[in-house]
């Protein structure tokens, strides 16, 4: 099936997002609400349009006034000859569904509601959104807000955002598109990037998000060309739609910077309080962007920063080895670490390289990296530009970065020099320009040159250009979900709730993650019979839906040997369940072959509210207890986001073979991660799965115990297809 | 005196840092190399002093010149008829000895040698330089440089660093004392200190550091009342002088804020051939920064952000508890996100304070922390006043944080309610002003307000001031080493180079750490004796300083039970030894009791060049596998030091008793890193040692294997005492 782009959905049921042309890139404009003062709110638009110079109709729309600066205003919209692709609505909260109706009725596809007095002022509110959403949902019509400061695309000059930090003269057409869940960055943004002498193209405050969401604008702005994207996140309801969204940058290798804020649970109430938004657990948030192949920062520099390499630069990474070239030796070592910490390698420049620039440098100056060209910068820009050139040349050199301390001298010559190493080849070249001359920075821009406020700013901004290019250079590796029948089958006979742990261990193997041998044995007799079969010793565990601690209730016997040692066995077992766990209903003893020695992890799958499934693979024993080393991925995974959820873990290197030991089967360890993908996906009725230990040798995998709990609605056992 | 590894002898003789009032304080400055050209740099200080207004005489002194600006110029400094306190060297390196010369003669006692040319040029200035230190400590001469731009102290007048960023007009006198080993910080400390409007005191760059160091300077500093102290660290050559100046510091509660560059073993090599320092590890120096008491920042922001609130601010945070007031949720959840991920908590606000803050609340906003106030800022400024009088005198809140973004009306307003809440008490209140009105934050640190450019700086500065009064709080617990004779004899006793097992373990328990019970058995009928009076089963392990790995000689036996288990394993281990290591010289097997199961640690002891010895613990098995699960601390160790130390593994929650375990008896454990650093202070012999493994159970310790390396000059052997 296509979505409305026309593309294959990422899997059947997802959401695809919307195509927002008609409120980003309409041909004419309405204003409802419209008023003559353009310090009132309902005048911004009117005003701000015409200041754009916006090159359609722009239509006011008031029933109090016949004319507004020389342009007809009709009463309503559904009287304007030529009906408007979008309409701002710019009048109390109680006339905005009549306001509605009339766009609808004139034909009107997108609406942007500045309006507030919606879902963010309690129940009436979230009632009078609700009767919104509704409505806009049973024409299709497209609605940024209710309660946001509007929509501005500068490149087209079509500026429907309220505030006045957009209307700024001077503010500058550009490369950057922006979503944000915060009027904040309506302010920061443009009073930052005006500073660094770089446009804006979209700026969108998406408000209550009634209908158009973050990802609609995402996803939309990531089929623009003209601009790399960013956002401001504090949640989404459907995490699904950000997975699209990324997919779409991702097909068309376009970077993503969001900065996602609430990440713990009382910031992201917080969040929630002040947006309304459904907050999943950030740690979902962390893997689910880092899987989709959109960077996540940390700070709001660093979101601007990385904006500003992916906007002004042109180069692209090939790697993680940094050259660096300062005229401060301090710096250099400062930005050698920075480098270090943020995961990157120093490079190890070629004996030529070195060579070449020590010919060019003062005596008591350094050639190796990074590169010391001490106060040359001041008298012979063309050294340096002849330094910086041999390092943007070195093949051993990825990324070049150019640290300038309080450089107030010779700076347009400089600036040549920067400019035309940057030109040499499209590896990326990032200037640290710290408190010099001001009026540098804006000009290395306007040539190409991304250029931050210091080495660490350089640094994180050359982080941001390097793992984008890594992403871009992992492989795609679709792989379609493969749900298993007899899977879903053992799922819609179980019962709702926790399932004992031969049911579940049922369910986990028809997903196609080895069990232990093992049998469920009804009675004593039966438990010898299944022991003979498996080979003796065994493990004998009482199965119960009813008793979640096994082992405390005395629910376990391990190393059982021969027929009298199971009699004693059993006996023993039943005796302790009947007394700990008087209740219980018992369906048995599970008669389980002992596992081989091996790494313990854990292995699961749970439900998030706002993405659905999420799997879940971590370290068991000691890593479980003290670290929580564990690592999350969305569904539908690939065989590469199963081998990078592994390979994240701290106790990795126990499973790769630390210290000579055999390497576990990884595989099989990643095998059984995208078994739980299908079957999270298959199975909507599992709520909860947990495989503990899954234990791993150098011959595969085991599921040793498993807890599947059920929910369905009503609890009504669904019949095996 | 200095030990047989050419570290100073660590011991009660640790060297006092230098009282640099003649250099940092001079009565009278002569100017060796005076020009009347303020454009060279022999011109410089004598014009720069008197520009200053240095309140005492100023001598040029330079044979070619009779006067200079109307002073009398004297060819030497022995013409000059009272004897300067300091003298400013500024002529080249082939003079630089006779001006000493001249001025040891003249009984100067302090110098500043701008001059290069000496160990950063290689062979021949190593040379030089080494005359000049032993020349200057022949006759006790503070001597700073050379190869420095100088130093200079604005409080009293004295400015003699040559470098023009330090000229400017305007440069404000003021609380910050900055020592730096780049002349990267004589450009920008100023340049930025000048546009945040606040003063600075000394600005000391220590060049090569042939006499005055880095330690030096901070302890001198750290004495000034007037000024708050920071640095940037390369490297130094005697931990034991910055312990001196840390514990200075401690004594006058006065923070000192350091950035420490060269973390790498590559980027340290790069500082290194930049300043000739030594590159201890930068693990060492991390742990001795936090043990001492010194706060360690990661990027220059962080240290002039932190030195900002030291210097600005007056209050005390008396815990971690943050509250924040902001202009927009989206910066509220931002600062609070960054609260957490720098180890504070938000506070939860009492009752009142939510009251009422909400009682002047506009409708939407909302008076949970982080409290949003909207856009009251706007319009209100005495209700923002209120708001944030409410959360500073809040008793759940320990440090207020307030964020304005994009504030450019109301600025006056604001700042007097600001002003008046941090009057308040005695609590910290920082400010994050993102991109609003400019003259704001310089107005604010003039209040005694410190003012950050966003939320993500002001709580890295809440976090500086947060960590300094804890650690203010902090018991001092003042240990003196306890040396034990019996420790030293048995180390005197050894022979040089790996010891046997027994030997080490002799030593690890002579030293006070519980080794399991054993015996050495020199054949296999004194095993059997020895194994009858500990108790089978015992170990049995071939004891041999030529055997690193005796498992992987199959020289150790475990479970070893009777006289006859004993002999067969005994032919087992010799046989296999002779095989696997032909000519290892053998004095027997160790036979040991079996030990209690526990925890794994391992604990031991090196020797850093720059620190001399360095205590270890870390977690065994698994976590030092994968994580290399270690801290470090410098003896002499306190048993708050020791404790902390253990509780920084990230495997601790397993000692303290994860999952309802019994925990290890943790003094047991930190009485073992005290035992460590009483014997590494002791016994400079001991050049290496490790315990591995310490097991550590609820009853105690035990030492279950050691290895001790000594090294001493000759190899002879010492006697005991």
């Amino acid at each position: 099936m296509a979505n409305d782009h026309g593309e294959p959905a990422p899997d059947a049921s997802a959401p695809a997002t919307r195509d927002l042309a008609p409120l980003l890139r309409p041909r004419s404009v309405a204003v409802v609400g419209a008023t003559p003062d353009p310090n009132r709110i309902g005048g911004r638009p009117f005003a701000f349009l015409r200041r754009f110079g916006f090159p359609g109709p722009v239509h006011p729309v008031n029933p109090r006034h016949r004319e507004i600066d020389g342009v007809r205003c009709y009463a309503r919209v559904r009287d304007i000859p030529e009906p408007p692709d979008m309409a701002v609505i710019a009048i109390p909260a109680a006339g905005v569904l009549d306001a509605v109706r009339d766009c609808q009725a004139a034909g009107v596809p997108a609406l942007t509601v500045y309006t507030s007095g919606f879902r963010e002022t309690g129940a009436a509110g979230r009632a009078l959104e609700a009767e919104l959403t509704a409505l806009a949902e049973s024409r299709g019509t497209l609605v940024c807000g209710p309660n946001c400061q509007g929509v501005a695309n500068l490149l087209d000059r079509m500026q429907a955002n309220f505030s006045s930090a957009l209307a700024q003269p001077g503010l500058k057409a550009g490369p950057v598109g922006f979503v944000s869940q915060s009027g904040l960055f309506t302010g920061i943004l443009p009073a930052e990037f005006q500073r660094r002498g770089i446009g804006l193209g979209y700026l969108v405050s998406t408000g209550n998000e009634s209908v158009v969401d973050f990802a609609d604008v995402l996803a939309f702005m990531a089929r623009d060309d003209r601009v790399r994207v960013g956002g401001y996140l504090e949640g989404v309801r459907d995490g699904r739609k950000l997975a699209a969204a990324a997919q779409v940058a991702r097909e068309r290798g376009k970077p993503v910077v969001l900065l996602k804020v609430g990440r713990t649970a009382e910031s992201a109430a917080a969040a929630a309080s002040h947006t309304g938004a459904l907050a999943g657990a950030y740690d979902v948030y962390r893997a689910a962007l880092a899987q989709w192949g959109i960077l996540e920062v940390d700070t709001i520099d660093e979101l601007f920063d990385a904006l500003e390499a992916f906007a002004v630069g042109t180069g692209t990474a090939r790697g993680d080895r940094i050259g660096i070239l300062t005229n401060s030796g301090g710096l250099g070592v400062f930005g050698a670490d920075r480098a270090r910490a943020a995961g990157m390698r120093m490079a190890e420049l070629a004996p030529e390289t070195v060579a070449a620039i020590d010919e060019r440098l003062f005596d008591f100056a350094s050639a190796a990296n990074p590169v010391d060209f001490t106060l040359q910068g001041l008298t012979d820009a063309a050294a340096v530009g002849s330094h910086l050139a041999h390092i943007a040349r070195d093949p051993n050199v990825d990324a070049t970065l150019a640290f300038f301390g309080v450089q107030k001298l010779n700076v347009d010559a400089l600036i040549d020099e920067i400019d035309a190493a940057n030109r040499l080849n499209d590896k990326p070249l990032i200037v640290g320009w710290m408190l010099g001359d001001e009026g540098a920075p804006p000009r290395l821009r306007e040539r190409g040159v991304p250029c931050m406020r210091d080495p660490a700013a350089a640094v994180a901004a050359a982080r941001a250009l390097v793992a984008h290019a890594a992403m871009r250079r992992r492989p795609e590796e679709p792989r379609a979900p493969r749900p298993r029948p007899e899977a879903a089958a053992a799922v819609a006979a179980a019962p709702p709730g926790a399932l004992s742990e031969w049911r579940s261990r049922e369910i986990v193997a028809a997903a196609g993650i080895p069990v232990a041998a093992g049998a469920l044995a009804a009675d004593v007799d039966a438990a010898v019979a299944a022991a003979e079969s498996i080979g003796w010793p065994v493990v004998l565990k009482v199965d119960s839906a009813d008793i979640a601690h096994k082992t405390e209730a005395g629910g376990v016997a391990a190393g059982v040997r021969g027929a009298d040692g199971m009699r004693a066995a059993w006996g023993r077992v039943m005796r302790s369940v009947r007394e700990r766990a008087p209740g219980a209903a018992i369906s048995g003893c599970g008669v389980y072959a002992m596992a081989a020695e091996g790494i313990d992890l854990i292995a699961g799958m749970r439900r998030d509210p706002a993405f659905g499934p999420v799997v879940l693979v971590g370290m068991g024993g000691v890593f479980a207890e003290t670290l929580a080393d564990t690592a999350l991925g969305l569904p539908p995974l690939a065989p590469r986001d199963a081998r990078a959820m592994v390979e994240s873990l701290r106790g990795y290197p126990l499973l790769a073979g630390a210290r000579g030991a055999a390497p576990a089967d990884l595989d099989a360890v990643a095998h059984s991660l995208l078994a739980l993908s299908d079957l999270a996906l298959a199975c909507p009725d599992i709520a909860e799965l947990d495989v503990n230990p899954l234990r791993a040798t150098p011959g595969g995998v085991a599921a040793l115990d498993a807890l599947v709990r059920i929910e369905r609605p009503s609890g009504v056992r669904r019949t095996a297809p």
